[in-house]
């Protein structure tokens, strides 16, 4: 987020708070920074989980970017965003087939199969649909070569097709005649700070898909490397070398393009797209002592940003954050803050009546006053749409996009009434009477 | 839940996974049983948080209960449903002031206030409403004597005042005309267990109570002495001794009504008298095998019930479910359970891409094929309300209430726009050219 205090503190006058606020401007010189250096052979796709707000999508795809969906929902949002079908990759180990029918029809670019009975589905939907249905079979594979802490390959998981059982699958895709097969994917992990770590599982799968493509005799047209680039979120964590990565991406994608022309390598990122560059922000209803301890409570907590609460965590750092003060200048409060002044330890709620809703535990902060704002930086990804939005029927935030000097409203605030919505007010008779 | 596994079967073969499921009939006498055992100056109070279904509020209020409600969106919800609002408690330690400003127009039954500073926006808000408006004060305790697994009072906490504060806060409320006292609301702790330890704290309300009505001169109209009565969701747990709750609050209901003639105490409870009613149901839609350990991927999971969701913890068991055959006869699946054939370890997970939504890690279950069904139980309370339900795109669960041999649709599933409500799509020019 490139948005200077002021300039944040003038906004959030002019809004009512709570709300998300993307830096429009940052994350179009962030995206475009890393488009600008791919291999022309790599194709970079947005994963619409991480932030499924439509004009944040279209941003994106403005800017060069592919579509990964997870959802007949998503699929949705991307189409309206503006997204090409062949533009968009569907992915997720629980397709219905209803979605199958539906991404089959829409000509989407390309279904990441994840087991023999998918593959069969999405061959009947294809035959239905009357068109020839492009699919790449996600694999797990043997060997975890990645070393990535959260690891999503090389056991026993529920995502994609062993590497052991291939054979069985591309028997069963031999049967399937509506089905153009693509390549390969492999997702290893979420969260990666490591650039060795990233581009060794990245040439694994590079490896695997030319053995694959020799041992059944395929094509292969597309190598989707998964992506897992992650953002320090604490300050223990370190950066990801993003230029590291890029320069070996680069390599590999050259080397592969000349052991299998035509080839495309696919890159897939929601989290490192989006999440610097925005912002969850409250406002300070309450400040309250109790036994000694300072708190403050805000107008927004888990509901709208679980991530960031502790929900019952103990082991956990607190994300930072950032005051505004309604009170005074900016400029005093980083100055108190940098001679350590005027700091205070506390511990920052939301509104829920639950523990669980706590944003910040025991932290050193400038002195926080009633009306004053708190912001959640790298609160881009993974924030409204994974949150549990309508628990105890406050109104959703809205979501700012900021940009050239404009703020835009991409999502207004929700009204009471949202909670409701799909609802019947239905009271039995027989029940009434009991 | 009283359904039996046929009409369980029968119902799921007639309504399109996934759902949650509430036996209206066990609910009702559920709950009708604890409100016939209560002594007439006992008011039971829902708290909406833990369902937040409108028939399900109406159903309740039916029955004889109020209304405890947390947000504007909830006194909605409670108002459809039918409460009448002096039969509404407001509670929660963010209220906002135009919360405040609804709720003294509404004519709210009592607001439980958290704080000074609330008290005096609460003031402000009865003067502009130009009535009375009724309010009772949250304490934290010096003193916790529960054993609550959540504890919410006896140490520095940011829900209620201090029980060492509240000089300051009756010489504020003396300030307030427009205020009519009722009493106070003691919430030690929720999802407690053992009988003794709720009676404890219910004790230890009235008593305070009493000193602080003759300390400070104020009649007590009511005491609200909170609930937190717990369920059973795990196998090593006991199920609370309602019967010994129950007798011991009545008889410190005879003695209270003794000391402080036309008293009410107040008890509140959402997951006590929903919870067990309540099956989230998914249809599985694949199974498979992963390096020899077994998978099934449902339609539904952590977006739709995340309290039953592993979300990254280790160290929890798992909660029971039951798997309903659509191959063959449900007792055939009951009697090779108890006769331990057929069983095969599994882990469940849902439709996410993520490996947080896992249902169950690695339990022994009946032999699950696809197209069967898997039920968690308990699920009426802390289930959808507390999802993130717009999580990946896919659509909201469906709600249904069993009554009377009838099946009544008191939610429709939802659809693959609702994620963009109140979204807009706009993509600034400015940021187009870069």
């Amino acid at each position: 987020m490139n948005l200077t205090d002021d300039q944040l503190l003038s906004l959030i006058r002019s809004h009512r708070t709570p709300f998300f606020l993307y830096d429009g401007d940052a994350l179009c010189s962030h995206v475009s920074s890393i488009l600008a250096r791919l291999h022309p052979a790599v194709k970079l796709h947005y994963a619409l989980k991480a932030n499924g707000n439509v004009s944040i999508a279209a941003l994106l795809r403005s800017l060069g970017c592919g579509a990964e969906i997870a959802s007949s929902g998503e699929l949705y949002t991307a189409l309206k965003a503006g997204y090409e079908p062949e533009d968009i990759i569907f992915a997720g180990p629980g397709k219905t087939e209803s979605e199958l029918n539906e991404a089959a029809e829409t000509g989407i670019g390309c279904i990441n199969v994840e087991s023999v009975r998918e593959l069969r589905l999405l061959e009947k939907a294809a035959e239905r649909s009357g068109v020839r249905v492009r699919a790449a079979v996600r694999i797990n594979p043997d060997a975890d070569v990645s070393g990535a802490t959260i690891k999503m390959g090389g056991a026993a998981r529920p995502f994609g097709v062993d590497e052991s059982q291939l054979d069985v699958f591309f028997a069963a895709l031999r049967e399937c005649g509506h089905i153009q097969f693509q390549g390969i994917q492999i997702y290893t992990g979420t969260q990666m700070l490591k650039a060795e770590e990233i581009i060794g599982s990245f040439a694994n799968t590079i490896r695997l898909a030319g053995e694959i493509g020799e041992k059944y005799s395929l094509p292969i047209h597309s190598i989707n490397l998964g992506g897992g680039f992650g953002i320090p979120y604490f300050a223990h964590e370190q950066p990801l070398d993003m230029d590291q990565v890029l320069q070996h991406l680069n390599r590999l994608a050259a080397e592969a393009v000349q052991r299998m022309p035509g080839v495309r390598l696919i890159i897939e990122s929601g989290r490192y797209l989006v999440a610097c560059s925005g912002m969850y922000m409250t406002k300070v209803l309450y400040t309250k002592t109790s036994k000694g301890e300072r708190f403050a409570v805000t107008d927004g907590g888990m509901n709208h940003y679980a991530s960031a609460a502790f929900r019952g965590r103990r082991l956990r750092d607190n994300f930072p954050v950032k005051v505004f003060s309604a009170h005074k200048k900016q400029q005093d409060v980083d100055h108190a803050e940098e001679a350590g002044q005027q700091e205070e330890e506390v511990t920052v709620v939301g509104p829920l009546c639950t523990p669980e809703d706590c944003l910040v535990r025991k932290a050193k902060l400038p002195l926080i006053r009633e009306d004053d704002y708190i912001g959640i930086p790298n609160a881009g990804a993974y924030g409204l749409s994974y949150s549990p939005v309508d628990f105890l029927g406050h109104p959703a935030p809205a979501e700012l996009l900021a940009a050239g000097g404009q703020v835009y409203v991409i999502r207004e605030h929700g009204n009471r009434t949202d909670a409701l919505r799909h609802q019947r007010l239905i009271v039995p008779k027989t029940l009434q009477q009991i």
